[in-house]
């Protein structure tokens, strides 16, 4: 039976979800004025303590990409940082640095610290830091311990994996007993489709979605980021009132009614 | 023989300093286009990496005010941080919990990581967290240690120093090697009277001035600072045409003629 009959919801569930909280005022504020309940935080980003929200998860950082801002580990682990402390700016020498023991450290850091700022519901990673075999059984272990649901997509096709890492992935994968969700995620498409993109949600099929946006405010804060074109798109777009007519017609699920069918309230 | 004779500058020499920059993208974004060079640099802030100038010095941090943005400390020091793993809220607390050893090896950290990403010329402090003696005591050593001059007020009173610190504050200020400076601070002034305390810098007499300014853009990230109307006076005054007439009439002194004339160039 899957996660849809267990829940005895609609057979078109929606989890929308608002990536990359935490990491400036803008994502803040674009979660804070479309009220939808569901993102996850970058606990080491300056503005995590800003977010409140029902349905928050911990946004597992691992790399610090752009020049500014940037992001600090919250363990001493040598091999989670550049020369100037920070996260590597790119998941290539993240991927050829980083020991294992140092990365279980700092994501249960993470997630020790986001349980100070808000009650978190699930899990999932920046960029798909944790998708090298060894830190993805990291991640579905902590998943497990914490009773966190963690993000796992139903396929791993085009998501950009690297072709070394699929095996060993796969093979986690199939033994875990966590739902597999649809994955949906607009940011590589130019701003000006972005409008046709969630309108053209109206014509899926039943399933299980889940939907990453990355919406920000148009300010300058917001567009001091390199990519807060694709950012500003998503927030126009789920502002439009056509967009919310398309996604008030899927059942609109949470992590934390997922969480609770696992584990029971808490 | 004073500094300014030394130098052989004029009378009436003024350091204009920009404080905080690095923690909000408003801050860096009024350093940039206010032009003037001097400002002091929070490593921890997530936006420390953005600030690019001739005479940028290192504003040691050790608490987090606000509820948001936080920072958190480089090193792992516990009698640094809060339950969340932020710097204390409050200077009460940090004085109260700091151990002299893990504050040392965080101002270290801190001083090494802004030469990572840029050329320090100065120390200051923010909220005069180094005024517990024995951790002046640290922060004048470290100056000395790398040649970075640090910010020493020619008189203590009206700083709200806590009486306790005085006498052995006074004892380390005797004996240092450093100039001190006249401390000009508008931050604590209403916001109205803004124009006319920089205006009022045209009758000051002969001296070497150090005035702290806080100036932020005016967009919605510098005003979720809970004190962001100050900044927002400090940046319309010092933007405004009859202001900067006034400040053309002191000599533009950087702290890195200072450290030059101390140590010689670097």
């Amino acid at each position: 039976m899957d996660l849809l009959e267990r829940l005895g919801l609609p057979r078109r569930a929606l989890l929308l979800h608002h990536d990359d909280l935490g990491l400036t005022h803008a994502q803040n504020g674009a979660y804070e004025a479309l009220g939808f309940p569901t993102g996850s935080v970058m606990v080491p980003g300056a503005w995590a303590s800003g977010v409140r929200g029902e349905d928050l998860g911990v946004h597992l950082v691992l790399t610090s990409e752009w020049p500014a801002p940037r992001m600090r580990p919250l363990t001493p682990g040598e091999s989670l940082r550049d020369e100037a402390g920070y996260f590597p700016a790119s998941l290539e020498v993240f991927w050829r640095k980083a020991r294992l023991e140092e990365v279980e450290r700092e994501l249960r850091a993470q997630i020790e610290a986001a349980k100070r700022l808000f009650s978190p519901t699930h899990l999932d990673t920046h960029q798909g830091a944790v998708l090298r075999p060894d830190l993805a059984e990291v991640y579905l272990r902590l998943a497990q311990e914490y009773r966190l649901v963690p993000l796992i997509p139903d396929s791993l096709e085009g998501l950009g994996v690297p072709p070394a890492f699929l095996p060993g992935l796969e093979t986690l994968m199939a033994r875990v007993p966590f739902p597999r969700v649809r994955f949906l995620d607009p940011y590589g498409l130019p701003p000006e489709e972005r409008l046709g993109f969630y309108l053209d949600l109206a014509n899926l099929p039943p399933g299980l979605y889940y939907l990453v946006h990355h919406s920000a405010l148009p300010t300058p804060e917001g567009r001091a980021l390199p990519d807060w074109r694709t950012r500003e798109a998503d927030y126009f777009a789920l502002s439009h009132p056509e967009v919310r007519r398309v996604l008030a017609e899927f059942y609109p699920l949470t992590w934390r009614t997922v969480r609770d069918a696992l584990w029971g309230g808490s």
